[in-house]
C-alpha cells in the first residue's frame, strides 16, 4: 500500500519554514505498513496543488495534505481538494459554532486588539466542508477533513493543518476515519532498522555492502553520512528478517568498533540514558560553539533526570587553546558547578588562522578524553559539527 | 519560465536530513526570473525518481535535481536521468582521473584506514556520464551534469550533488551551461519583497488584505506566522511595483508600530547591524533556554564586529524567577563580562507549574526592558520561541 504526501505553503517551498510534517507522516504511515515514496511541496497556488494531488493519485492508495487551512485567502487546500474529488463546498453551521468558541477562548487569552468581523470571516472560511467529507475536529482552530472521490477513481485525501502540534494531535482521528481505515486494513508490515556508525568513511561501508550484497536480498538499504556519523537504514518485509540479521552481523564483524547503535537510538539518547543511569549531571565551558554545545545537551536531557547544571560560554576561552586547556576548562567547570561530567570546547579563532583547530575535552569521575580536530569550514558549520564530536567523546567515556 | 526541483534521498524523505537545497535553488532561480512552483522529494528508488522527472517535465522548462551522486549503490540519479532523457551512460576516463586525484587528496587528509578497491569502484561510478551531457567539475568528489533530452521533448535536467556546500559552489558553472543559458535567456523579472511584523494576529492582517484587495492586483501575496512573527511576502512582475507600494503603505498606515522590517531583513540581522553600529557587545544569562539564546546571538553576530562576550547558562537562575530577577541577572552579566548589553532569561521550572512563566530582560546603557510571558507549551518549543522574544526586546532597545 502506497501513500503520497503534499505539503502546502509558499513559506515551506521557499524555505522560510522547514517542513516537519512530511517526514513525521511518512514514519507514522510506515509503522502501519504504508509506504511513502514521494513528498511534493507546493506553494499557495491552486493549480499546483491540484496538479500534485492528481500526480500522486496515479500511484497511491492514499494522499495526505498538510497546511493551507488557516483563515487567510492564501489558505485554499479544502477548496482545491474538494474540486479534485468532485465535491461541492458547503457551510457547516455546527462546525462554525465550535470553531467560533475555540477562537473566542484563544482571543480571550491574548492581549491584542481584535477585529470581530475579520475573525468571523476567517471562521466562516474554515467551516466550509466538501460534501460527504469526514470532519476531523479542530485541535487548533482549523478542522481537518477526509475527502473521498465522488467518481470513485482517486484515492481518499486526508486534509490536515500545517502547524505540527495541530497535525499530530489530529492524526489519531484521521486514522479512525472509515475511508482511511479501509486503506490501512490492506497494508502489510514494513520493518525498518537503523544502524549508526561513528568514524567510518562512506566508501568503506559501500565496499562492505557490495561484498555481502548476495546475502541481503529483500532489504532496501540506504546510507547517509551526516556530521561524521554514518547511518544505515534497512527496510524490509518480515520475511527478510534473516537478511537483516546477516547485514547486522557483517557490519558488526567488520566495523564493531565504529558501530555505536544497532536499534536506531541516536548518540544524544544514548548519552542521556547513560547519564541518567549514573545520576550524573554535566557542566560545559565552550567558546567557538557559542552555546550550541550546551543547548544541544539541554535538549538531549529534556526529561530532567540528568541536567546541564550550568555552562560558561565565552570568547575568553579562546585565548588558551590547547587540548590541555580544554581539559582544565572541563575540570574547572565540573568542580565549580558541582557536576560529575565536565565538557570543554576551545578553538583558535578562525580569524587568526587558515583553518580552525578545535580542542574538545570530556572529564568524568576517573576518565579524561580529549580530541583535537582541524576544520577547513566556516564557523557556522563547526557549531553544528563540534557538538557531535563532543557527544561521541562523552558516549565513549560513559561506555568505558 | 518555470522550473521544478527534485530532491533525492531517503534520508531527506524520512526527515533524517533537512533539505536546504530546494529552497536555496528556488530563490536563486527566482532572482533570475524563473518561477519554482513545486519541489518533489523522492527516496533512493529509480522508479520514483523517474516518475518525478516526468511529472515536472510536463509543466516546466527546466528541471533540477539534488543528491544521489555519491559512490554508493543507492546513489542513482545520473543513471535515472540518463534513462529519462534517452541517453546512454559512458565512462569518462579523464573525469575519472580528476576525481581520483580529488579523492586521493581527501584521503591523505583523513587518518582513517582506506580500501583502495572500494575507493576506485566509487570513483568509476561517479565518472559515468550520460551522452551529450555537460559535465560540471566536482566541487566535492561528485561531478554535476546538464543533460538534454535526446528526443528534444523534455526540458534539460541539471544534476547537482546533495551536500549544500558542493551544490552551491557548483551552481555558477550550471548557470553557464549552454542548455541552461538558453532557458534563462527567455526569463523575465520576478520581484519579491518581504515585510515583517511583530505582535499582530494573522487574522487582523488577513482583514486588512481583504479590505485593500482591489488595489493589489498583480501581487502574489503569502503570509506566514512563525514564533510570533508575521511575514508578508509579495511576488510580482515589475509592472506591479505600484501595487506593492500600495500594500506597503496600507500596512504601514495600519500597523506601523508592528512593522519592523520592510526590506526582508530578519530581526537577527537588524540587531546585529544595530549592535555593530554602536560597537556594543553582549552578555547573556539564561536558564530555560539552556544555551539557545547565546547560540542564536552568536550565529547572528557571525561577522565578528560585535560579539557575545560571554554567557552563563544555569539551572540556578531558575530559583529566582521574577522580571526584576531577570533584570538583575542581565545587569550582573553585563557588568561582569564588560559588555554594553545584558540579556537575562529566567523561567519557573515547568515541572512546578501548569504553564511556564518566562521573564526576559534586556539592559543597555540607559535603557531597561522586560517582558513576562506565560506559555502552555513544552520546553522544547519554548527554547525556540523565547529567544525570538528577547531578540525583539533587544531590537526595540536598540532602535529607541
Amino acid at each position: 500500500v502506497r501513500a503520497g504526501i503534499v505539503v502546502t505553503g509558499t513559506e515551506v517551498l521557499t524555505g522560510r519554514v522547514t517542513d516537519r510534517n512530511g517526514p513525521w507522516l511518512a514514519e507514522e504511515l510506515r509503522r502501519r505498513g504504508v509506504d511513502v515514496g514521494q513528498v511534493v511541496v507546493v506553494g499557495d497556488r491552486p493549480d499546483d496543488l491540484a496538479a500534485a494531488l492528481r500526480y500522486l493519485a496515479g500511484s497511491c492508495e492514499l494522499v495526505i495534505t498538510s497546511g493551507g487551512l488557516g483563515p487567510t485567502a492564501d489558505d485554499l487546500t479544502a477548496e482545491v481538494v474538494a474540486g479534485v474529488q468532485g465535491r461541492a463546498l458547503r457551510r457547516d453551521p455546527d462546525l462554525e459554532k465550535r470553531i467560533t468558541a475555540i477562537v473566542d477562548r484563544l482571543m480571550a487569552r491574548l492581549s491584542v486588539a481584535r477585529d470581530p468581523e475579520a475573525t468571523a470571516a476567517g471562521v466562516r472560511k474554515q467551516a466550509l466542508v466538501p460534501g460527504a467529507a469526514t470532519v476531523l475536529e479542530p485541535t487548533g482552530t482549523a478542522p481537518g477533513l477526509v475527502v473521498t472521490d465522488a467518481a470513485g477513481q482517486n484515492p481518499p485525501v486526508v486534509v490536515l493543518p500545517g502547524p505540527p502540534r495541530e497535525l499530530r494531535s489530529m492524526w489519531p482521528a484521521a486514522l479512525e476515519a472509515p475511508a482511511v481505515r479501509s486503506v490501512l486494513a490492506a497494508a502489510g508490515e514494513i520493518r525498518q532498522r537503523t544502524l549508526r556508525l561513528w568514524g567510518l568513511p562512506e566508501a568503506e561501508l559501500a565496499a562492505l555492502l557490495r561484498r555481502v550484497d548476495d546475502e541481503l536480498t529483500g532489504l532496501e538499504i540506504t546510507t547517509c553520512l551526516r556530521d561524521g556519523e554514518l547511518e544505515i537504514v534497512s527496510r524490509y518485509a518480515p520475511a527478510a528478517e534473516p537478511a537483516h540479521e546477516r547485514l547486522l552481523a557483517a557490519v558488526r564483524a567488520e566495523y564493531g568498533d565504529q558501530l555505536f547503535s544497532d536499534d536506531g537510538r541516536e548518540v544524544d539518547e544514548l548519552v542521556a540514558a547513560a547519564l541518567a543511569d549514573r545520576g550524573w549531571n554535566v557542566a560545559v565551558v565552550e567558546s567557538l560553539t557559542g552555546g550550541a554545545m550546551s543547548a544541544r545537551l539541554t535538549r538531549a536531557l529534556d526529561d530532567g533526570t540528568s541536567v546541564v547544571r550550568g555552562a560558561v560560554v565565552g570568547r575568553e576561552a579562546r585565548q588558551e587553546t590547547s587540548s590541555a586547556a580544554a581539559t582544565s576548562m572541563a575540570q574547572a567547570a565540573r568542580d565549580e558547578l558541582e557536576a560529575e561530567v565536565g565538557i570543554g570546547v576551545t578553538a583558535v579563532d578562525p580569524a587568526d588562522a587558515p583553518a580552525t583547530t578545535v580542542h574538545v575535552a570530556v572529564v568524568t569521575p576517573g576518565t579524561e578524553r580529549r580530541r583535537t580536530l582541524t576544520y577547513d569550514a566556516p564557523p557556522a558549520l563547526l557549531r553544528a559539527r563540534v557538538p557531535t564530536v563532543a557527544m561521541h567523546l562523552l558516549r565513549e567515556a560513559l561506555s568505558s
